[in-house]
């Protein structure tokens, strides 16, 4: 085999970390940036840096955003009184881009794992207990993804929220098994919120 | 649909110009560089700088390298007297791949193609022609694309190459008609190389 240039082995590596790029699309990405022109790599690179630099999360509900507020919370046309509680802002996106829901968000930034040592402290829960209070809301549709964690931090919010006099549901379980909100059709989103239930 | 921060835009922007990228993948991947850890993403930034910075072409091939010459040309133990020519980097890496050819390369930098603007003064063929002379080249290899203007170039470089008294063979159909050499399985590179015939 020939010796690659260490540079090149490093791309390799990092592009190899990326979610579904496996050794052979490695090599195509890594082969594409050299043999492209370097403005174009370069701005592949510009644009991640620019990226981590100008992207953070929402003060309120903890999706992405370059301003104080995401476009969501600072969207006076979406519904108030109702909190979808997910996982990730990619969770987010999907209902989004599914467009099966008007309300306003909550982004955990993760589930309860005891094994990982996540812990409630280390999620936004908090922030949500605040959000509930001062928003006047009255239904929170827990949509952590269908997962033994995604569960367990459902059930865990239900007792939690409990007390708080709110209305608590569950998306439905039209969302397969084992999978990932992220990754599901349009039409598998929408039933999971029609079909969500009180958690008892 | 929420409106994304323009940082995000871009980013997707610059990914779905890599090849085997579409929007949904574009998506989940700029959503991995903002969920990983900061330095995560920052590394494969700079991983891309650092390879358009220190890899360039090998001055005698054309094959990648951070050296004066890459480490084919560099390797004693490779054969001499052949030259496998080839459109591109990424074409040398397939046959090297495949473990099909022990001698070396000349990298043409691509194809003659009279529409995109692209004449024989723009490929590697000057150096090809003092490289047949100055190695006592006694068999020069056409492997460009089998595609129009891989095959046409191949053609061209036949009847150029003529009269310098090399042999001059055209690697075998066993490639895919249309298809693309570093997509091919190492089985048919093979047998592509074993099958190759004097052009005439």
């Amino acid at each position: 085999m020939v010796r690659l240039p260490s540079a090149l082995e490093i791309v390799l590596h990092e592009l190899r970390r990326l979610p579904g790029v496996g050794r052979r699309a490695a090599e195509r990405l890594a082969l594409h940036l050299l043999e492209a022109p370097a403005e174009d790599a370069l701005a592949l690179a510009r644009a991640i840096e620019q990226l981590r630099h100008e992207v953070h999360a929402c003060k309120v509900c903890g999706n992405f955003t370059d301003a104080e507020l995401c476009s969501i919370c600072a969207d006076e046309r979406r519904a108030t009184g109702q909190l979808c509680v997910v996982e990730k802002p990619s969770d987010l996106w999907a209902f989004e881009q599914a467009e099966a829901y008007r309300g306003r968000y909550h982004v955990l930034g993760g589930t309860l794992s005891p094994l990982a040592g996540v812990t409630a402290d280390d999620l936004s829960i908090a922030a949500l207990e605040n959000r509930i209070a001062s928003e006047q809301i009255k239904e929170v549709i827990l949509a952590t993804n269908p997962s033994v964690d995604g569960d367990a931090t459902a059930i865990y919010l239900a007792h939690r929220l409990a007390a708080l006099g709110v209305k608590i549901t569950r998306i439905a379980q039209g969302v397969p098994l084992g999978g990932h909100l992220d990754y599901a059709d349009a039409g598998t989103l929408k039933l999971a919120l029609e079909g969500r239930r009180p958690l008892d």
